[in-house]
């Protein structure tokens, strides 16, 4: 059985729970509490020397790390990555925009707002944040405005990827209103069978 | 035959045209000064909605954006990316690693060193970004002590993805010298049949 290495409130280790309820795997989780240092020992450094959570263990021990990386281990051959070499480069080219222009921007100004309570000497990064952070909703908007999901008719781990902290955005201030493909895209990913929740 | 955007300084450009030149593709390269705003005009957001560089048009006209979902696609079925799937995770694990760990800490020092001259306003970043900069450099410093490329004993496009920035990062003020690992792995990579440099 599968391990996973991960925080329930982290965007990118529910992608991972997301991914493994979609796909109606069984998985043992094992919760790392990164505020209290435990990504920085040296047991968990030997799984992932990044020393950041989600680790996948597969059932020999090999520890994967990167929440997209994985994601792409474990759609492999299912329906939620498709074969045709364009189409799983547009993926690719969502979660690694994702991984740049999205999550260091909406994970960390949810972070400043909703960890830590929007502290003074952090205004001015959570305010840059924002502002890069509505950067890449209006990028997703465009493309959601011509396509149901991310990479055309078919939902797939590029929607994964991106529904985990948008979904979240207002925990980090984001207003979605004035996005309304994104927000019918939200309901869309939330209706797919297998669907689990962050907290669920 | 592709098309290129992209800009010669630029590492996540580097990529494309090193993996072009491996495998012995022809293509086209077209200068994009991204300084001069040549990534905001409506042309060049309608090849890439997230205005940057670099861009692969396709013969067809279709534009794959994200450097590193490039790699993907044009070494897809060649020696550059193993098709066994632990493998080819852990190859995707080192390029997300790259975009969120190393890239923004290396290739912004080497921006704020090597194109800003360390302006006084923007020195705490940069040391901040020093920072986190080695602390990536230890990572990769740790693999490439137990395996000569980055995913075991095969020069793969995870190598491409983090030789791109790591071979300049003196022009972010990194002293490699205390990686030894790296600094061999650098050499190795030069040796490529098909190599060819950043300026050349």
């Amino acid at each position: 059985m599968y391990t996973v290495y991960g925080d329930y409130n982290s965007g990118n280790c529910y992608k991972i729970k997301l991914m493994l309820n979609l796909l109606g795997i069984e998985y043992r989780w094992v919760a790392v509490d990164i505020l209290n240092g435990e990504t920085q020992t040296p047991e968990f450094l030997a799984k992932n020397p990044n020393g950041k959570i989600p680790v996948l263990e597969l059932e020999d021990g090999t520890c994967l790390w990167e929440s997209n990386a994985i994601l792409n281990f474990l759609a492999d051959g299912s329906a939620y990555l498709p074969s045709e070499p364009r189409l799983r480069t547009q993926v690719l080219q969502w979660q690694f925009f994702e991984q740049y222009s999205h999550e260091p921007c909406i994970a960390v100004a949810r972070f400043i707002q909703f960890y830590l309570g929007l502290p003074e000497e952090r205004l001015a990064e959570y305010h840059a944040m924002q502002k890069a952070g509505y950067r890449a909703l209006a990028v997703m908007e465009q493309q959601l405005k011509r396509t149901p999901f991310l990479v055309g008719e078919t939902f797939s781990i590029a929607d994964i990827a991106l529904y985990a902290y948008t979904h979240v955005a207002y925990q980090g201030g984001f207003d979605l209103s004035p996005y309304p493909a994104i927000q019918q895209w939200l309901g869309r990913v939330a209706e797919q069978p297998g669907y689990i929740g962050m907290l669920d």
